[in-house]
């Protein structure tokens, strides 16, 4: 069984193109600058060469076109026809209340979406155009959506409720959701695996650091909190938001600034964090490149961004009154070892006993970077989202009455 | 050498009234609903029966005169003469960046309160007008201020910074500041005196939890980081204000309910917290009564309010790499044991070995609550930020030129 998973922005089209039984992919790829004459295709087919093609596309459903056709392609494609595709998951970030888990695409499901893109206005419309553009190219080919926020639907009110008031949860379902679930569900299950102890039995404390950044407490499998919330940017210091600011900061700057609720929202998500305290990048690479050359910006903000991701993970132990292992997965978690350095040094007081030649060893591998007999262990896992989509989107199908 | 402790607020002052030698209170009260013809004194001498009196009083000079009148009163007095008070100390809230510890009041000094007027809109005026009010009172008579803001003044950068561009901060003073830093730092003086042991070797987390709540980690005598942060909005749940949400809640809740500026502040200073929660009350003792009614609202709100402290003690263990003890002081700190009880049973994981026993009894005391030989100890100790005053004030005053 072949199925394709789709990640729909609002000018773009990311594509990963699963062989189920044999769990490789076949073929991935993604289509940018969707509205321009001069979109891009970028194609990644296992085994052929990669192949680029700049054209005019103007909305998603030719977007999605271009990608079935390149699929098809005799000299770039890797199938032979697009009924070869058995069915289509797509990543959707905000799935609010409605959605504990992933779902087939029904009439319903799409305008239970549709209702919640006051919730995620940036990416669940964007995410709509994607499901559309498959049904019109492919009529009739199941189609599942899988939600960044599903996962985190087993937290406790006393974790997804803010203490506003009431009226706020009811009348504008102001409330904690949560994001990267698919990410923070898929590396607990590999962290049990890799330790070989039963998930249901483990305290996980998940760190999906990526340009977007959230940890999660992962109790018995169950997310019980994770740090962001009605949007993604509560909680850590990321490459461009801020995460956690004094709620009053943004009253106080409106005012001072004379700024707008759309200008003041675009500072917090788009010109802070790294990018605003280092002044150099968002970019975690060049931020320890610059910390390295001794940069002192770039050394204070690596400095709050460790250190504040350190506070998490103690507010998360406390959280669960313990955790036996810490895992680092997503770009930055798994590829830089000076931050997972930085921050799991400081954490000793909790029993991390770090392996500091572990973790200079090896990319894009399940890896311990804690010593042999540390009482809390600490771990790399890479994140793999689309694979879970692939995943959860064939179990749908197989639960499906013939 | 007796001092006299101000605490002016816009339409109240309290005071009280030490003997530094013998270390005794003789006489505290309070001014309240000053602007009013029905503006009331209440006055409590040491070895005295309770006085009140209703009266117009409409400005802060006049408040004075009236505390003065009364401290030198035949009857309900307890000093013969005005010039027995030798000097008087005021509480400030907020010393931004200027002040790292108390001075005395000088024109230079009044000039700065004032230049921080914008960060502390609410209580910087009110304590300049308990500044003059004394000045013209009692002309000559030495002045201290003690600052809220002065003790978390060591927080190093990563701390007290904001990952929002470095332009708020240059521009705007955006940073955090902290406040209770008088409590913070008399409960780690007495802290480290309980303990017989030094202060500078002590990891402290200490947990200020009056109406409003704050904590501090405290190592070797300096405040390293603390909840509350630009404002005091920032940080645990409160009676009435939220604490820490997502920054992004505030635009959004502005955009469907078209508040202002300064409605979105009131609704998150004034109507959050455990009052919006528990739809019952801002005060704790209300809550447990509530909560052991069985009421769900108050269960929820009294789980929220100690969930949240306890995931701010985990970061702040984080923060250190370690705690040796946690402090619990003010209203709530000292005096609920269901909330000591809530927090302290989820913190073994740091070794904390909760008392059940020793936490129920005696108020206002210094005491242990964990058990003879827990790792980490925690503590309750009353707090006495007028005392605070009064000492700096001495102090100050001790170390003039003749």
């Amino acid at each position: 069984m072949n199925i394709l998973v789709i990640n729909a922005g609002s000018s773009s089209v990311k594509y990963q193109l699963y062989d189920m039984e044999n769990a490789i992919v076949l073929a991935k790829g993604r289509v940018e600058r969707i509205g321009m004459d001069t979109a891009i295709l970028m194609h990644e087919p296992a085994n052929k060469p990669e192949f680029h093609k700049v054209d005019e596309i103007l909305e998603h459903t030719t977007a999605i076109r271009r990608v079935l056709d390149v699929l098809v392609h005799p000299e770039h494609g890797v199938l032979s026809a697009i009924s070869q595709i058995d069915a289509v998951g797509h990543r959707v970030v905000h799935g609010g209340e409605s959605f504990k888990s992933s779902v087939l695409v029904t009439d319903e499901v799409k305008k239970e979406i549709r209702r919640l893109f006051d919730l995620a206005p940036l990416h669940n419309p964007a995410h709509m155009l994607g499901i559309s553009a498959v049904e019109a190219n492919m009529p009739g080919v199941p189609q599942a959506v899988v939600f960044d926020t599903a996962f985190h639907q087993t937290m406790p009110a006393k974790a997804y409720l803010y203490p506003v008031p009431m009226a706020l949860y009811r009348k504008h379902k102001v409330r904690r959701y949560g994001f990267h679930g698919t990410s923070h569900k898929y590396v607990s299950e590999r962290a049990a695996a890799f330790l070989g102890r039963p998930l249901e039995r483990l305290k996980l404390i998940t760190c999906h650091i990526g340009n977007g950044a959230s940890c999660a407490a992962v109790w018995g499998g169950q997310s019980v909190d994770t740090s962001m919330g009605m949007t993604p940017l509560e909680g850590l210091m990321m490459g461009t938001r801020s995460g956690d600011l004094d709620p009053a900061i943004v009253p106080y700057v409106m005012g001072k600034e004379d700024l707008t609720i759309g200008e003041v929202s675009s500072m917090l998500n788009k010109h802070s964090g790294l990018q605003a305290i280092s002044g150099i990048s968002s970019d975690m690479r060049e931020i320890v490149e610059a910390v390295e050359a001794g940069d002192k910006n770039a050394i204070l903000a690596f400095e709050m961004y460790t250190y504040r991701l350190r506070k998490y993970i103690g507010a998360y132990a406390a959280a669960m009154n313990g955790v036996d292992a810490i895992v680092f997965t997503a770009g930055v978690g798994e590829n830089s070892a000076p931050l997972r350095k930085a921050v799991c040094e400081g954490l000793s007081f909790l029993g991390v006993d770090f392996d500091e030649g572990a973790n200079g060893l090896g990319r894009g591998i399940e890896k311990r970077i804690t010593k042999l007999g540390s009482k809390v262990e600490a771990l790399v896992i890479p994140t793999n989202e689309e694979w879970v989509i692939a995943q959860d989107t064939y179990s749908l199908l197989q639960e499906q009455p013939d």
